[in-house]
């Protein structure tokens, strides 16, 4: 096991640094945001970022800097308060990582990708057709984290569309057996193979491995 | 594919609308939170969302609700600025779910399941030794969510503890060959399989497999 201090890690060249950092959180979601802007332009980014903040009310997070290749994704938020987030499976991870190639705000990544819009009543936001497990949702608040520029945006859920026969009878939804990947660094994609679920844990006895239907 | 709107969401059992909820931003991180308070009492915490914020400076975040389980996690690391966040591998996973129990002040998690602390010179914080990838951090920030009433700790990365061999040449770290674990919902624990890296995406191609020492 090798220590690197604060001095050798500000020392690495920038993009290393920006890998080796970026592999520190450890596995992080692939979800591709689906927004619109008011004259109909639609926009995907690959974000890896979203963070669950809490169940009731429905809240969901993520990080984005501004005036980067997300910028267009913030953008469309401010106008139009809604976007979607739809689950990245293992048939369009490559499709998912190529929505953060630069494209021009007058290109959709819908398009040049080869993902489907597909549209909901009383949402504007478009969601990917081809993720099996996706949501929209309004935004509540823009928190800017001053420390490094970047902010954290945060959605109240308002429908979800998912595949019924992942949802187990407690709630919990399958998401390895639609296929959903993961993300580790900045552009490695996993597939997932389950260990167990686990027990509610108490303080008298050790957690133990339940079955995937919950008990 | 089943639609769930506001309504219906609302409507769900508090307990299975929080499976429900968690399972929807794909797959988390799985880190052990060490801290220590000013009187050497150690903690232990499983977080599963701790994100990536930034690399230069190398900025951490994750979400705490307080007055739960984690509340002693949150009174250590305002104390002593200081916590340390180490990656669950498939070897610790069930006695790292175990740390969530209620436990007592006055027990530590590191005894109470059979994790070993582990201290470098200048981190008061304990490590697990047990963690094949584990960094201390120097508290910069915490944010209420007045949403809901969590709260946003953010910290800088101050020192990296890692195996030198799955460190590859562009800085990325292999945590697929430490076999650091992901979460799914609550309570689902998973290995990694890698599909591939894929290299940085331009509008004018399509991204590429890339081999596991980058490019």
């Amino acid at each position: 096991m090798t220590h690197f201090n604060e001095n050798q890690l500000s020392e690495m060249p920038t993009r290393q640094r920006a890998q080796f950092i970026n592999s520190l959180s450890g596995f992080k979601s692939a979800n591709l945001v689906g927004t619109i802007d008011n004259a109909g332009q639609t926009n995907l980014a690959m974000i890896s970022s979203v963070v669950h903040l809490g169940a009731s009310p429905a809240l969901m997070g993520f990080i984005v800097r501004p005036n980067t290749v997300t910028r267009h994704t913030l953008e469309n938020i401010e106008q139009t308060n809604q976007y979607t987030i739809n689950q990245v499976n293992s048939s369009i991870w490559q499709q998912a990582h190529q929505t953060s190639a630069r494209y021009d705000k007058s290109q959709s990544e819908f398009s040049e990708t080869g993902l489907s819009p597909f549209y909901i009543a009383g949402v504007s936001a478009p969601f990917v057709a081809e993720s099996e497990l996706k949501y929209s949702l309004e935004l509540q608040q823009i928190i800017p984290i001053e420390l490094n520029g970047t902010l954290f945006v945060i959605g109240k859920i308002t429908n979800v569309i998912c595949n019924t026969s992942v949802i187990k009878q407690d709630g919990y939804i399958d998401i390895e057996a639609i296929d959903t990947v993961a993300i580790s660094g900045l552009d490695s994609y996993h597939q997932t193979q389950r260990l167990s679920r686990l027990s509610y844990a108490k303080p008298e006895s050790m957690t133990q491995q339940i079955p995937l239907d919950g008990m």
